[in-house]
């Protein structure tokens, strides 16, 4: 099935009429079956549904030039067919549909040569459709009244071209015979895809630029966008890789309660849910569950799933819910073993979007023309103090770091600044910043060893803005209580995480990155927005 | 790392020293930086946080026959070790710590031969520890009065006993020499592993049995138990079993949205979560959203992530958080084209879980010990019509079962006296039954072609229990409206959904499957709770 495009025209394509499909056990009690029913029920009157909408669909299609119901695909040669309502075997209405054998667009094969010209799309693989001087004109004019980004199902022959056709994904074309209307598109759509497959950065005078709210209001239309549809490929595409990478290094995936007792990790921005008479909130990252895992001695666990944050923060790299990639894993004697770890992820996730998702990654760049992403071999790690140092002896950011660090972060435009910094040094889009002060960081991040102001912590960093955050934690119950109470974070919303620390859990470090965020970074995106499928904002909640 | 299991003791072991290792650039930046802020803060008079917590340690342990402090692993043959906070290298107190190498309980190899025994454990590997001769008595009563389920490093040699060790999962045994212990359990645990690993059928008298309720209390020891280990890992390989298969078969793993505004189906039973004062409430299925990117031209798309229930039913197989496996797809012509590919997908489990997670499987069985679940290559098909016939002509619910099948949708005993009469005929514990009455299945499934009062519907069962259940869906928008309209579904809240089929979106089928439910029946483990790590259900909200 294969969708018109623009002018509307149909694709896909037959090879000659194959042997009748032979029918399995199963299809040929089912079909027993059906005629054995068929038969009792030929008196009852009630007219069938199927046949009513039939009825009904071509009546509203009235206003075409042709309204032409077809439902014999060997006695006609076009038409709009009835709801495909899995009739399929040859008792049903549809009599030679189990006939039929289908070719994707992407796998076309061409065995011979033909004239009037229409795209085909299916997936983001598209081909160019020629119906000449063999067909009649009354297929001509019905087709022209078919809406664009209706469902086609062409039967035809795989033609190649003296000149390779350009503008289309396939080189060969398909010359049309037969072709039927599955799916009728309604004629008026939001946008129309010619405009939304617009390079972002290049719009031609007069052209209709689509706004990323008119995308995001009409997401399944911007889905079938090739460049759209190539992100939302690659996004699962690293969430696989990442799965493939933390299973050759012994990780176990573990799916974590989301509706948790209590704040998650004490912070206010969660979002409540009431649960059967009692207050709940929604699990703003798996943090508190991975690390009960590690002291249930599961060893190396991670979670590829939803996070949820209620904040009232607008910005281009914010959603309130998100998918996170977290992991925790036991430690011998140094978290520096956990970001050997996550530094080989990250690297891996790279590497694999250049080569396994090389086409996607290349639809991606048509239209969003950003250098490409830099990163070595070899990571660099800088400490937060050492940071600091590049950020000073620049002469960024004189007036607003102070000269004790205890307390100070950095704001997301020193983070920025300091990805120059490093980017102009190292020549990466990609590096560590390590032990941050414990007291920007959460109550379960383990102090430094030898200057307890900082801790052993970490962010993860591409094209200067963070995809992750990680530490040691605090593995030590005693401990972790009495940070608790020195910071103020109440005990008793973490009985279950601290009743686990008490059992005797394994020294053991760990991190949350957010998947939309890999992706936007990786491509320069520019908006987490284009990244999600269905994004959550504060002022988003459909589709 | 290990732990001391029932009699205190310890595991691992190490071979001869080996050189010292080479410090990454990275790890030599890190040094230098580490000794020159040392150097800079000599004067500083605050004591370290880390050499307090060792000491409070030390204190709090008074108990203990022989307090014994150690940080020097060459010098030093036992003693508690302190708090792992990420020395690391040479240049930290803990001198020795970066020479000593690590080597698995799994992947112990023996060298040599030995005498005093304790087990040790990690993860669910054990072996025999024994500390002989060459060990001094301070070491050995130490070592007594270290708490079971306590974290030890051990160093020691391997030795090939004559009789190989029968009681452990290593028939090698580990003649130790010193012994460290890196985090102490507390003494009073909830309950003691030896009990909660006895197979549930087979109570000794005397013996403590460890009720549900308790283990789930207490999930992070119960994880510690092989059996339910075991259960926690095999779940997780299930999902990536589903993943391998989807992938291959060209299906995208998507991630949609939890948090959405108005019933994820138009059912009563969701939570409600106020969105920056807006209502909305959690996913009870990515039904909706999954057939969106159907519209979309997504081609086959999956999820396997939470789905939420506000149901207050309060039985074996009901939890109000589980993992929903989902997945939908284009079709051609017809919907056995779809329920082809998910069976396809469950036999690739079943036979997955016998090879790939075999060591697992044993374990899971031998503390619930289940007759194996078995199914054919050629799964049974049966329609509805003819399950209900097959009841009737066993003369099960004769007084339930009305003539009129319009409205009549099977109780779950009447499903598990119909699995045992498939059991009886085909053999098999696994099974589809095909077109369900129109009535009982939600608005968005589509009717049959031939008699509308039955739906291209099926549900999965495993046990004579549902573990999936899936359809054809109408993907014409019309027809969904009126359908809507017909069961007084309100459409105002499905406005996206409809949108996006209005967009033409072509013929598809799908189902959604419980993860939970897979595993709990493959293996006859009574209850959900057994499998989901740390459940959710109406009485339940913690940990």
């Amino acid at each position: 099935m294969k969708r018109t495009e623009g002018t509307p025209a149909a694709s896909g394509n037959c090879p000659p009429p194959p042997e009748p499909k032979e029918l399995s056990p199963e299809e040929q009690k089912l079909k027993a079956e059906r005629e054995a029913r068929k038969k009792a029920k030929e008196e009852e009157k009630a007219a069938k549904e199927a046949a009513k909408l039939a009825k009904k669909q071509a009546q509203e299609a009235a206003a075409a030039v042709l309204v032409k119901e077809s439902s014999d695909f060997e006695a006609d040669s076009f038409g709009y067919w009835p709801l495909v309502q899995s009739e399929g075997g040859p008792s049903s209405g549809l009599k030679a549909a189990a006939k039929r054998q289908w070719v994707p667009v992407g796998q076309l094969d061409a065995k011979e040569g033909s004239i009037a010209f229409v795209t085909l799309r299916e997936g983001t693989e598209t081909v160019q459709c020629v119906f000449g001087d063999s067909c009649s004109k009354d297929l001509l004019r019905w087709l022209a009244a078919v809406p664009a980004e209706s469902l086609i199902d062409v039967w035809g022959r795989i033609v190649s071209p003296q000149t390779p056709v350009a503008s289309t994904t396939q080189r060969k074309e398909l010359q049309g015979e037969k072709v039927f209307c599955v799916v009728k598109a309604k004629k008026e759509l939001p946008f129309q895809l010619k405009d939304a497959m617009q390079p972002e950065d290049e719009q031609k005078e007069g052209q209709i630029r689509v706004h990323l709210e008119t995308r995001l209001d009409n997401r399944c239309l911007d889905l079938r966008v090739s460049g759209t549809a190539a992100v939302a490929r690659v996004t699962s595409e690293v969430s696989r890789y990442c799965r493939d990478f933390l299973h050759q290094h012994g990780f176990v995936e573990i799916h974590t309660p989301k509706i948790i007792g209590g704040a998650s990790e004490g912070g206010a921005s969660c979002f409540r849910v009431p649960y059967f008479n009692r207050d709940a909130c929604l699990a703003q990252s798996p943090q508190l569950y991975k690390q009960m895992c590690i002291a249930g001695d599961m060893g190396k666990v991670y979670e590829i799933g939803p996070v949820f944050r209620a904040e009232n923060s607008n910005t281009h790299r914010h959603l309130c819910e998100f998918v996170g990639v977290d992991l925790e894993m036991e430690i011998k004697e140094d978290f520096l073993e956990a970001v050997e770890v996550i530094d080989n992820l990250f690297k891996s996730i790279f590497k694999r979007l250049e080569v396994d998702a090389a086409k996607d990654s290349a639809l991606i760049r048509a239209q969003h023309d950003v250098p490409p992403f830099v990163f070595l071999e070899e990571t660099p790690r800088l400490t937060f103090a050492e940071g600091i140092k590049m950020l000073r002896e620049a002469g960024i950011g004189v007036d607003t770091i102070p000269e004790d660090l205890a307390e100070f972060d950095l704001s997301t435009e020193l983070e920025k600044a300091l990805g120059r910094l490093v980017q102009e040094k190292y020549k990466t889009d990609y590096f560590f910043l390590l032990k941050y002060p414990a007291k920007v960081r959460p109550f379960y991040s383990m102090p430094c060893p030898n200057d307890p102001k900082y801790s052993n912590t970490f962010d993860v960093f591409m094209r200067g803005e963070e995809i992750a955050s990680g530490a040691q934690r605090v593995h030590d119950a005693g401990l972790l209580r009495r940070r608790c109470e020195a910071l103020g974070v109440p005990l008793e919303q973490l009985k279950s995480y601290i009743d686990a620390m008490d059992l005797g859990a394994p020294p053991h470090a760990g991190m949350g990155a957010g998947l939309e965020r890999i992706v936007m970074l990786y491509y320069g995106l520019g908006n987490i927005r284009r990244v999600s499928l269905f994004p959550r904002d504060p002022k988003r909640l459909a589709p």
